[in-house]
C-alpha cells in the first residue's frame, strides 16, 4: 500500500504545506500550531529544521518522528508520512443530536453573571515611542493596558516576551494582548498582532465519574456554542473513584491522568472541528467535577482521600497551563479547576451552589446531584453541609447489559399504561439501549405494574415478558426484532438490585444528613436535583423508587447539571470564581460513616421505596400492595 | 581503548550508581539529580525506566543517549560510556587565587541590609489531619507557613504538589518548604523531607560585557563563600555590544544566549564544586549587567537597543525559572534580574546606585562605572541621570596582545621610578600578561616617563625599549627571558591609541553630563570610581591619564565592583530588590549623542591628559612637557 510521490517546494517550507500541495492529506487539528501533534511524520534522509516536539514521547523522537507542522525544509529529503497520521479516520464523536438533547441544557449562563471572563483579550493601539517616551516593549504594553482596564499585578512569561518586539514593529504597534486571572494577579499569556479580540474561546468540562460533558463557550457573546459528552474512560480502570484511587496505588498515576486528558482532548477536538474553530484560539478550559477527578487530572496523589480523615492534595489548585496535563488548546491557556470542598465532596457541588444560587437566599434548600458519586447539600445563605454518597454508575447508563449515555437511540422515558409499559426514545428512532432516566422510569414502572415487588425482585408469574436466562430472571421490554441493536432490550434482575443499591445510597445519605442537622423534611423550603439528566427525570418515578424524598411536586425543581453551569458562570465571570472560592470555604463536610446507624438505614433504603412507608405517604404504597416484604 | 566491563546491581539502581559500584568513574556535578546533564550515557539494549531528559537535544534523544542519573534498570543491559562523561576532564578554571584576588572583594554586603533573602526556607512541623482538621495537604502547608511569616499571596506548580502527598507523611509531617519571591506573590518553589532550612544558596553574577564574574552565596548566614570570573565568551561574537546585536539579526539570538547561559553555568560549576555544594541546593540566581546582556540571555530581540530611541524589550524581567535559560542549579530554582534603567543604561548601574546609597544621600555624587560599557550617573537623593559611553574591552585586559584578565600572573601595577618602570605581578610570579589597571598605569607612566607624548604617540628617540615591528612601534615591559608567556610582554602603538580613545569616551561622557546638568566640577561632593578592577586602581594615574575628572583625592572613592555587590545586597534582602526596582524608575536617561558639541568633547579628551590642560591643573602638565602636540 506504500505510495511514492514527488514534490517541489520553496526552501522553509513546513512539510505540513509541503504535503498539501502535494496532494497527501496528514491529520491536523490545530492548523498547524504544533499543539495537536496529529502530523507525525518520520524524515528518512535530508536537512530540516525542527521546533517543537513537545507532543512527541521520547519513544517517538528516537524513532525520528517530527510533527509535519514543526519541521521546516532546509534541502532534498524523503519523508514517510506513518498511517496514523493519515487523514483519513473517522470523527470522534459522531452523536452530534445526542448532545444537542442533554449535553447542551439551555441555562442562560450568560445573562446571569457580570460577564468578565477568566481569559479575556484587549485590543491595544500603541503610541510609537521616541526619545522622551521611550519606555521599554514591555512597559509600554502594561502602560496601555493599564490605561484600558484596571488590571492587578501582571506577569508575562518569557515565550510572550520573546516574540514580543518584531511582533509590535510588524503590526505597526497594533496588537491585541490576551489577559488571563491567576489568583490575584493577571498574565499576559498572548500577543498577537492586529485586532484578534473578537475570537476567544473557552471549554467547561464537567469531569464525571462517569461522563465528561464539554461545552464551547464564545467568550466575547458569553454564547455557549455548543456541547459535547463521553463516558469517562477511566470507567476501564474501576467503575467507582476508589477502584481508581486503588489502580493509581498499584500502577501509577499515568494511565488515569492521560485516558482523562485524552477524553477531554476528544471533547475539545469535536467541539471546534465542527465549529470551524482553531484549537489555539481556546484560550481556557474551566474543570468541574469530584475531587478525585481533579487529582487524576492532575496526576496528583489520590491516595489520602479514600482513607480517613479524607485529605486530598489539594482543593483549589491554582489555574495551571492547559498543556502542562496534555490538554491541547492554545499552548499557554490555562486549566481552572472549581474549587472542591474536601476529598469527598468536588468541585461540582461547588459548582451547583454558584449556579443555584443556594448560597445567597433565605430559604433552606437541599441540592441533590444523583450521579455515580452522589453528593447531596443542605443549606442557606448562613450555613451549608455536604456529604457525598457513592450510588456507582447505574444512573448514567452504563453497568447494564443493554444500558447507554441518554443520546440518540436511548430509551428516556418508559410508562406504565393500561397494564403495559410503554416508552419513548431519544430522536425517535428504534431504541438501541436505555439511559439513566429510562432506567429509573423503567424500575418504577416495574413496581407500580406489580412486576416487581418491594424487594425489587422480579415476579415471572405477573408477566410474560419476565424470562428467565442462566438462572437470573429479566424483564425484556423489546423484542430483538423491533430494537436498533444486536438483540432485546432487556433489564436483569441484578440490575434492578443494582439501580436499588444506588438509590439507596443515594436517600439514605440525603436522610442521615437532615437527621444530623435535626432537621424534617418539612422544614425544607425547595429540592433541587440536578445530574446529567437533569430536568428530563420523572419526579413521580423518582418518589415512587424512592430515590428522592417525598416533598411536595412545588417545591422540588429540576436543575439539570449544575457543575457544568457553575464552571460556565466561572469562566465568564472574574466575580462568579471569585464567588465560588468563598463558597467551597464556607460549606462543611459531614461524613455518613460517622452517623451511628448508617447501614441501618442504608438498608432500610435498599425496598420501594422504603421499609418505613410513612416517609412515602403520597406513593400511596401499603403493606399490602406490592408483594412480598422481607424484614 | 574500549573496555567491556560486566557488574550485576539490583534492579531499580540507576546507571550512574551502578557505573560507581563497577568502578566506572562517569561524569556527574549535580549529584544525580538530573541537572547538570554530564553523565550521558547510551543504552545499546535491555530494558529501562528513563526520567528526565530535559537537558538533552532532539538529536541526542535520537542516538540513544540518556542521562546515567535519570536512567534505572529493570533488567539485563548493555551500556556505553560516551568518552565526554568520562570523569577524567580538567577543571574548567582552576586559577583559583586569582579570584580571590579580584572577584572577591569584602564588601560586607550581609550586614549592610535588613537580611531577608528572595529565596527563604522554612522548616515546618504539620499537625497531623484529623477529621475535625482536615484541610488538604496544599492548604495545610500554607496554614503553617503563615503561622511562621506574614506570607503575601502564594503559589505552588503541580511538580511541587505532585510530590507533596507522600513526602509529608514519609517524613512524617516534617518539611522545608523554600519560598521564592516572585514580584508580589511568593512560590512554594520546592519541598524537601526533614528539616534542611539551613542548606540555602545563591549566585549572584555580573554580565559584564568582557567579563562575567559570579559569587556563591550561603543564604543562610549571608556569607559569601567564594567567587570565581571569566571572560564573557560572546566576545567571539564582538567586542562591543552593538556589534553582538548585530551578530543576534544575522544569525539568531541562539549563540548569545548558549554561550552567555554556558559561561554562567561554568561560573556556578567550579563555585559549587570548589565548596562541595550540591547544585540542586543553589535555589537562585541573581544576575547584574548592562540592558543588552540581559536581552541576551533571556533570548530577547535587543535590535532595538542600538537604533534611536534605543528600546528595549524590556527593564525589568520578572523572575523565572533559571532551567529556562539552561543555567543549571536546582531546577526550579530562580533567576532574578537587576532592574535596568534604559536601552544603554543597566541594572549594573542600578546595583551601582543600591551599593552606594547614592539615592539616599543629600550629596551631590557622580558615579563612574569603568568597564567596556562604561556608565556614568549623576545625582543624589532628589535625581539622578546617567549616560553611557562605549570604552571598548581595553579595561579589562583584553584586545591587546599581552593582556589578561586580572588573575595570577598578570602585571597590575606600573610605575616610572627614576627613569625607569618598574611593576608589580599578581600572586608574585613571572608576568604572563597586563590586565586593565596594570595597562592604565603603564600608559600613564609611559607618559610621566615622557615615552609617549600627549597624543600617545610612542617615541623611540626616549627609550630603547621602544621598538619597530612591521612597521608598528611597541614599547616592550618585559624581555621573553623574564616572563611567563610564550615571548616579550610588550604594548603596541594601535593598543594605546585604544585605550586613549576609550579613556576618551569615559571622560567626555563625564564632562558631557556635568555640562548638560549645569555643574561644575567644584559641584561634585564626591566621585565614586566602580568596576572590576576597583580599589586596585590608582587614582593618580588615572588623573594622568585623563581617564577621570581632576577631582581632589579627597572626594574621590574607589568602590569596586558595584555591579556585584548590588545583586547580592538585592539576593540578600527583598527590600534592597525592592529599592532597587524605585531606583531604576527614578534615574533619567541622557543620550550622549544628543549632545551638540558631543563629538568635539569626545576628539579634545583624546589626548593626555586632556587638549584642555586647565582641566586637569593636579597633573602638573605645561604645553611644553610631554612633547608634540597636534591641534
Amino acid at each position: 500500500m506504500e505510495e511514492e510521490i514527488k514534490a517541489e517546494v520553496s526552501k522553509g517550507t513546513s512539510l505540513l504545506d509541503a504535503a498539501t500541495s502535494a496532494g497527501v492529506q496528514i491529520n491536523s487539528i490545530c492548523g498547524g500550531e504544533g499543539i495537536c501533534g496529529k502530523c507525525k511524520v518520520i524524515v528518512d534522509n535530508g536537512e530540516v529544521d525542527v521546533g517543537s516536539t513537545s507532543t512527541l514521547s521520547r519513544e517517538e523522537i528516537k524513532k525520528g518522528y517530527s510533527l509535519a507542522c514543526q519541521t521546516w525544509i532546509r534541502g532534498d529529503l524523503k519523508v514517510t508520512v506513518p498511517p496514523e497520521s493519515t487523514a483519513t479516520q473517522g470523527k470522534i464523536l459522531i452523536d452530534e443530536d445526542a448532545q444537542k438533547f442533554r449535553a447542551l441544557t439551555s441555562d442562560g449562563v450568560g445573562s446571569s453573571v457580570k460577564y468578565e471572563p477568566l481569559i479575556e483579550k484587549h485590543y491595544l493601539e500603541l503610541p510609537e515611542p521616541s526619545l522622551k517616551d521611550n519606555l521599554s516593549d514591555h512597559r509600554r504594553i502594561y502602560r496601555e493596558l493599564r490605561r484600558k482596564k484596571n488590571v492587578p499585578i501582571m506577569q508575562t512569561g518569557l515565550k510572550v516576551f520573546k516574540r514580543s518586539s518584531s511582533l509590535l514593529r510588524d503590526n505597526d504597534w497594533k496588537v491585541t494582548a490576551t489577559l488571563g486571572r491567576r489568583g490575584d494577579t493577571t498574565e499576559v499569556i498572548q500577543l498577537e498582532g492586529g485586532d484578534t479580540a473578537d475570537t476567544n474561546y473557552g471549554v467547561a468540562v464537567d469531569i464525571g465519574t462517569t461522563t465528561v460533558v464539554a461545552h464551547l463557550l464564545d467568550l466575547v457573546t458569553s454564547e455557549t456554542l455548543d456541547a459535547e459528552a463521553k463516558y469517562n474512560s477511566q470507567m476501564q480502570y474501576g467503575e467507582e473513584v476508589t477502584r481508581r484511587i486503588r489502580h493509581a496505588e498499584e500502577d501509577g498515576r499515568e494511565d488515569l491522568q492521560e485516558t482523562l486528558a485524552n477524553d477531554i482532548n476528544d471533547l475539545i477536538y469535536a467541539l471546534v472541528d465542527r465549529k470551524g474553530i482553531r484549537l489555539k484560539d481556546v484560550t481556557s478550559v474551566m474543570c468541574s467535577g469530584n475531587t478525585a477527578m481533579l487529582h487524576f487530572l492532575l496526576g496528583l496523589e489520590a491516595s489520602h482521600i479514600r482513607k480517613k480523615p479524607y485529605v486530598p492534595n489539594t482543593t483549589k489548585p491554582p489555574p495551571i497551563r492547559a498543556a502542562e496535563v496534555g490538554i491541547k488548546v492554545n499552548p499557554r491557556g490555562l486549566l481552572y479547576f472549581m474549587p472542591a470542598i474536601g476529598g469527598w465532596v468536588g468541585g461540582d457541588v461547588t459548582s451547583g451552589v454558584l449556579s443555584t444560587g443556594i448560597h445567597k437566599r433565605d430559604q433552606l434548600t437541599m441540592l441533590t446531584d444523583i450521579g455515580t458519586n452522589g453528593e447531596i447539600l443542605i443549606g442557606n445563605k448562613d450555613w451549608m453541609m455536604s456529604c457525598a454518597a457513592s450510588a456507582g454508575p447505574a444512573f448514567e447508563g452504563t453497568g447494564i447489559r443493554s444500558g447507554m449515555r441518554a443520546s440518540r437511540g436511548a430509551v428516556d422515558k418508559v410508562e406504565f399504561v393500561e397494564g403495559d409499559l410503554i416508552y419513548s426514545v431519544i430522536g425517535n428512532t428504534r431504541p438501541k439501549g436505555i439511559c439513566g432516566s429510562g432506567l429509573i422510569d423503567l424500575v418504577a414502572s416495574l413496581f407500580e405494574g406489580e412486576f416487581v415487588n418491594r424487594s425489587g425482585q422480579l415476579e415471572p408469574d405477573d408477566s410474560d415478558r419476565i424470562e428467565e436466562e442462566k438462572g437470573e430472571l429479566k424483564f425484556i421490554l423489546e423484542e430483538p426484532a423491533e430494537t436498533g441493536m444486536d438483540g432485546e432490550l432487556a433489564v436483569y434482575q441484578a440490575e434492578i438490585k443494582n439501580l436499588i443499591n444506588a438509590k439507596a445510597a443515594i436517600y439514605s445519605g440525603a436522610r442521615i444528613l437532615l437527621k444530623s442537622l435535626d432537621l424534617e423534611l418539612d422544614d425544607l423550603d425547595q429540592l433541587l436535583i440536578a445530574g446529567g439528566f437533569g430536568s428530563y427525570l420523572d419526579s413521580g418515578k423518582a418518589k415512587t423508587l424512592g430515590l428522592i424524598p417525598d416533598i411536595p411536586s412545588e417545591k422540588i425543581k429540576f436543575v439539570g447539571n449544575t457543575s457544568i453551569i457553575g464552571a460556565k458562570m466561572a469562566l465568564l465571570s472574574q466575580q462568579a470564581y471569585e464567588e465560588s472560592r468563598e463558597i467551597s470555604k464556607s460549606v462543611t463536610y459531614y461524613d455518613l460513616i460517622d452517623y451511628p446507624n448508617y447501614f441501618e438505614e442504608f438498608t432500610a433504603a435498599k425496598f420501594l421505596p422504603h421499609t418505613d412507608l410513612s416517609q412515602f405517604g403520597s406513593v400511596g404504597i401499603t403493606e399490602q400492595s406490592g408483594g412480598d416484604q422481607t424484614e
